[in-house]
């Protein structure tokens, strides 16, 4: 992509993602290209479907957290990298409203675009959960898929108005029950 | 009430409920007059509407689970009252697709008719949860809405096709965060 072209696509994919974080992810294109100020035209052809602009919002989102955390992993110990790592997912996946059940349905199904970046993820968790394990710091009994559905309870639970204002604390809960 | 009224009305319930438990609360009136083997009049004479149904079958089943409560305070110790409440409330929640959501927003409704019936259950909830605490099995930082938040949350994963066959462990793994 030439450097102007990837300029507006990354304009695009900010702006639909600012869209979602208010609207959800049933955001109608037309809105997405409103908000962009660009014709609807121009949003359809760098992504001709919403759900193809939804793949690469969510493909990159997801690439930066397995990003993080291999940064994680070189710059904190065991406990902390995963802490922080966990908290940082729980955060990106309550950001966007209506993401976790895409995810976690992405997670089960190969014929996903998104598949092959969650599934990344969930190995990045993998990686940092083993090393916590190996370090004595957290249970054994738990794995990445795991790891995967309590991130993902833990936002569901924050999008659910009467239950939001515990989510911080029930993730230290949770947490707690993960790190020993 | 009159009796055959009564037994008509508990029989059409009951086939409501196991409706919902294979197609989800999004089940029509028709269908379920239909495996009543009556007639959708008969249907709409004891349940005006659709979320009339619901409510009564909801409310039920709420109703049950604030008994079961009672129960095992008097048959079993502080801890495991409390654990096998907590399984008996995700149990239920994962029985009927798409009940979680309707419970979680009616205990933020006022003016929801499952509302009181809500407030009840985590009522109930509230009770065994400060008797373990009294007993010193159960942590002291968390409330009755916070066992409604993360039974709603298992019960949520429950009903993740990729993620279910890993809400068991998962319970247990949450329970243990909460028992100590």
């Amino acid at each position: 992509m030439r450097a102007d072209a990837r300029k507006n696509h990354d304009h695009l994919l900010a702006v639909a993602g600012a869209a979602i974080a208010e609207q959800g992810v049933d955001v109608s294109m037309r809105d997405i290209a409103r908000r962009a100020d660009v014709g609807l035209a121009t949003l359809l052809r760098h992504f001709p479907t919403r759900e193809a602009l939804l793949d690469a919002l969510l493909r990159t989102n997801f690439d930066e957290l397995t990003a993080r955390a291999g940064e994680l992993e070189t710059s904190s110990s065991p406990e902390d990298a995963l802490t922080l790592w966990l908290r940082d997912c729980v955060a990106y996946a309550r950001e966007y409203r209506g993401v976790v059940a895409l995810m976690t349905a992405a997670l089960g199904d190969p014929d996903s675009a998104l598949h092959a970046s969650c599934v990344s993820m969930r190995a990045a968790g993998t990686h940092l959960l083993a090393r916590a394990q190996a370090a004595g710091t957290a249970r054994t009994d738990i794995d990445g898929t795991d790891l995967f559905a309590l991130v993902a309870a833990l936002a569901w639970l924050g999008d659910q108005p009467p239950l939001a204002p515990r989510a911080d604390h029930l993730f230290e809960v949770v947490a707690s029950a993960i790190l020993i």
